[in-house]
């Protein structure tokens, strides 16, 4: 299985031509898309998006992900595997999310022109070179076969989160389609009534506590009271605070959009008072 | 094969993420999009998508579909058995038009642990809940494995259709990409140059016919001659009525926008004069 | 393998359904989507997106497109061999290009009753007609079984291209996703730091060389020196003229929009001064 994450859209046949070049390579390959809807060139948002869908794919997936604001300069391109996977992109950090919540991983460079498109443009690595990588690599070809070993994978800096004796402070990470307003503050799982917190991509940091029913959120000017498992916790058209579907702490309004009533935007600071 | 149809929108990987969790369960199973651009929370438009969507699909298709506003509510989740295929959801309509189709059904709600992601969201039961549930029943685990039988499924009140002595009443039901305007009066069909209707969602409603070229259709102040077989019976800019790919009367400008032309809005009355 | 190319969106289920169609023929089918998104009844840029795609597919690809303006009316409907593949769609030009640049192929007119749904409605071709089409040719059946030969397949006018001692001249085709203007000139290919121009969808016209750092462009008013590999030839924010993915001139922003910044539309002239 090979999955596609990219910001071309879908309207040029950026992505139908990518996956001809995966299926001429690996012809019995099946194909997922996760999204082809990304901002253009929002390299974080895509690490989030890779982060957040991998844990539901069968181990061994190939996840080929092209973000590309540096196609054609001198960034590396990658394959990795972690997190039982394995991933194909360029070097500029899109695998952060993932590379800081794995315990072990391996990279290597993408340098073998035996596993490219001949010409190779410099506007398309998505098509010459991502491509016949991920099917390559899904057709069996082992990781140390496409270069030499990368040890030192940009990385971006992570998204703010502070765990302090009065509470945590987050930011806003993005809206999804929904108008949802997804921040850095998790991941989060219920344990009864309360709400454990694993700081997310910080392998080792410590995990704290809290009662989900008193803890007080605020962003944008607004406070919030208990963080709640449901939208239906409030009434219709009211903002809450609840638990999103991959453990990060959302601000949402029911039936409405959190993005539009709030007017958060990403980098906007969160406190949840515990 | 499974089908997908949602309001999830593209964007945010929420479609992949379900195509994660299908296909680690039904490893061999054909993925369909339907579509997942559906208006947010139209459960209507939804359940008309399925309705003419289906015929067009092999005996023994799932179709798998989340629009769900009462996600984390006490909502029940379903699966049935009608129109020679299978169906997966929400209990809050999506299904009404196809049940209203069809002669004979059975459904059961989604109680089993067993069938369902651990641990299960409150916001995501397309993921934790719907998906797994559509899978297993592409892996052939029967109906009845999934939990008790339902008799009383949510259904909506059935789109606005009368017959008279003199002529159809009905509504716009919603515009399509092109700006057709879809209407409540269907399914119609061609008995040489005359047309038959069998009223759409009502099993053992009677039947009635007329001629086509006589009949006089009225919508949003406009009157409109005659109901014709193709786009082209009109100049280019004029606007006719006709009988859409699915069966039902549409308005439609030749190569315009009858949504923009004629600003009807779903709901609107439409009255066929024959 | 079938691919599919429309403009008929992702909102309405009716790519689904042609879907559900192909699928009931050619069960074990693998399908592509191209793109769905193609400005409504654009069967120029259809045109275009087929052509830069082909290439990248295995031979003996089915390319079904449905962009359609002319639905229900008396233009044929063709089924085609060229470019080592098959194609499939009405005979209105989207098979131009693809035909420009093939030195041989052979075409039949969609006509047999036995290769479409019964009944087959007026508006929905792409379901009725060209869909079953497509997957029975997909399933082996040979191209002459489909109907009689079609010599003269309706050509679209080719893109404005002049070779002149001086330079050359061609026109803006289409603004892509990321606001990048392509262009008529070309094909271009690298020749170390000379490009060759090998003229589009012209069988037989003459090559010309010339030296890429020289050049220079001029389109809406700006004047743009050298044609460069990549969008890091410039800094951030400046226009630069390079060679696309697909080998036509392009005039691009870099991490910005040309389409924006210089307002040029469709059919624009270009000129390259050599």
């Amino acid at each position: 299985m090979i999955t596609l994450t990219t910001d071309f859209g879908l309207a040029d046949g950026y992505v139908g031509v990518m996956k001809g070049v995966l299926l001429s390579i690996a012809p019995t390959a099946q194909l997922v898309d996760l999204t082809h809807e990304l901002p253009a060139q929002d390299v974080r948002r895509a690490a989030f998006v890779l982060c957040a869908a991998a844990p539901f794919f069968p181990p061994g997936t190939v996840h080929l992900a092209v973000v590309d604001p540096g196609v054609g300069t001198s960034r590396r391109a990658l394959a990795l595997r972690a997190a039982g996977a394995l991933w194909v992109g360029p070097d500029n950090g899109l695998f952060s999310y993932v590379l800081a919540e794995s315990d072990a991983w391996e990279a290597v460079e993408l340098s073998k022109p035996a596993y490219r498109l001949t010409p190779m443009s410099n506007t398309f690595h998505g098509r010459d070179l991502f491509a016949p990588a991920a099917a390559h690599l899904a057709m069996g070809v082992p990781l140390a076969a496409f270069g030499p070993p990368v040890v030192d994978p940009v990385l971006l800096p992570l998204p703010g989160l502070a765990v302090e004796a009065s509470g945590l402070e987050g930011e806003v990470l993005h809206a999804d389609r929904f108008g949802n307003l997804v921040t850095s503050i998790g991941r989060l799982s219920w344990e009864g009534e309360a709400l454990r917190l694993r700081p997310a991509f910080r392998r080792g940091a410590a995990d704290c506590s809290f009662c989900a029913a008193s803890a007080c959120v605020e962003v944008a000017g607004q406070k919030l009271h208990g963080i709640h498992r449901t939208y239906s916790a409030v009434a219709s058209g009211k903002a809450l605070a609840l638990v999103g579907s991959s453990g990060f702490l959302e601000i949402a309004v029911r039936q409405g959009s959190a993005e539009q009533s709030l007017s958060a935007r990403p980098g906007e600071r969160v406190w949840v008072g515990v």
